[in-house]
């Protein structure tokens, strides 16, 4: 789909290259109102291309996958045969735009694979059943759970797009909640802004993989009636100090929520909290997921060092 | 000049907005060859505005602006009234797109006032008389002079825009040549490859307040016969190894520069140098440099804490 000037096919890989040359732009058209009976039709299509990808990482990395009820919650705890049972534990919650994904998502099976920690991932209620704030006290409520199972074992949670959204509004009630919280945050091109506005929803728009425009009808069936600043929504807007963990967050210079990075950056360094915000040459929405890609490998590997900095016992 | 949509200035402050609202995008139509002549016009414009603003700092900070010549090589050596004997110093290579720019520039006049540390401003030959590789080893020179001067003071040196490439080629020949490297790096809108590679380069012309395709013009009359990619001209090309100074960059989703930035980054992280990467949501190129501006303001405190963070006795 993209055609790519050699100003910018130069600075990135052969295969990122490639894989611009072939993505197909999803988008909808603008008439076509967004039912949740297309929600699932997306979600049906989405899935079957996932499995068969998930197959394969639970092969290639002999990772066992066992559904879990913890707390009331449904999810997914994955382990590779190098697991530990002491030392620090991954809660993470998918991406998929509110409305597609499951637990057992290509970044949670990569972690798991990649860290050989154990990885508790979350089976929240998808929109347009599932909305904000009841998905974000769904979440709250799994990661109580994992707590009370790993006892004082430390916890990371992370996140992939609008899941990044999720697990920092999560962070944010619970610290309200006066909860414990993770000891560090791991955010994957974050929706941590809703309500549409950002610089990068402008000029990423047919530049990601996907409309931003589009994106954010899909997200109105998350927000509901719910104000989209509310923080509960957008984290964006919600407080951050002192007390936020320290955060690894990445995007690229496509994605066209690359302005959550930049301003979610700002906020973390004015509250003085550590975090590393890596933008990636060339790279869209979502890229860290792709396994091979030596982009989203390099970038994976940095969050992974950055779960070891800040836990006692990283692998 | 620039139409905002309201996604992008709900994410920037209202001096930014105003800004925005008046720049005049700086370009030269295709057809115009870039002659000496044409080149000292447009310094001499540029300078006429910034001999009001640079004689505004010096008023306003209580400034003291001598004139040096350290190791056969002409600059600016700027104080304010709180400046130490002791403690460290910066070396500062200004920005211009290689044909415009004095020692006595906005940014060394900020930070000396910012920062209340002496600031050692180069006043390198300007293109098309200077040309790599010899401005660098001009700069070189300068640098070599400030270190005989301060003896054993700790060096920070800091560039902006051209000026950012200038002095990391002069780094990664300092090292080549096993002299003492400064003690850390600013690198404000980072020239590192001047190539015109870089997928900002395309997303941001017609974004940013001036044209790519015009700053890869006047660039030529740097590059001059030497190869765009040669690391003396583009020190992206350039070794960088854990012996590179600890490093400051910013940019902003508008800057041209942007992709430096990321790719800079991966290079410093691979490296395994201690960086930090500021991407200022809605920003220009030079942004920094704006005296007042909230977003400048706020990146040039993170710069000046970086150096402090990096020299034993900062300000």
């Amino acid at each position: 789909m993209t055609k790519l000037q050699s100003a910018q096919s130069n600075t990135i890989s052969a295969a990122a290259r490639r894989m611009l040359a072939d993505f197909k732009y999803f988008n909808l058209p603008n008439f076509v109102p967004i039912t949740a009976r297309m929600i699932n039709r997306i979600r049906t299509q989405f899935q079957a291309g996932e499995n068969v990808v998930e197959e394969g990482l639970i092969d290639t990395g002999h990772l066992a996958t066992e559904p879990i009820k913890v707390n009331g919650v449904a999810g997914m705890k994955i382990t590779s045969p190098h697991t530990d049972d002491a030392g620090p534990v991954i809660v993470n919650v998918h991406g998929g735009g509110f409305i597609m994904g499951t637990a057992r998502e290509r970044t949670a099976l990569l972690a798991a694979a990649e860290t050989n920690l154990p990885v508790y991932s979350v089976e929240y209620t998808l929109a347009p059943e599932g909305q904000a704030p009841l998905v974000v006290q769904e979440v709250l409520d799994f990661y109580r759970g994992v707590r009370a199972v790993v006892g004082d074992r430390p916890i990371v949670m992370s996140g992939s797009s609008a899941g990044s959204g999720i697990a920092a509004a999560v962070v944010q009630q619970a610290h309200n909640l006066q909860e414990p919280l993770p000891v560090a945050m791991i955010l994957f091109c974050p929706a941590l802004d809703i309500s549409g506005d950002g610089d990068s929803a402008i000029f990423n728009e047919k530049r990601d993989v996907g409309s931003a425009k589009m994106a954010l009808r899909l997200a109105e069936r998350y927000i509901g009636d719910n104000n989209p600043r509310d923080p509960l929504v957008s984290p964006m807007y919600g407080e951050v100090g002192a007390w936020f963990p320290p955060t690894f967050m990445s995007t690229g210079t496509r994605d066209l929520m690359l302005s959550n990075v930049a301003r979610f950056s700002d906020k973390l360094r004015a509250a003085g909290v550590e975090y590393t915000a890596i933008i990636k040459e060339g790279m869209w929405h979502g890229f860290n997921w792709e396994p091979q890609l030596e982009e989203a490998v390099t970038t994976r590997r940095a969050a992974w060092q950055f779960i070891q900095q800040h836990t006692e016992a990283g692998n």
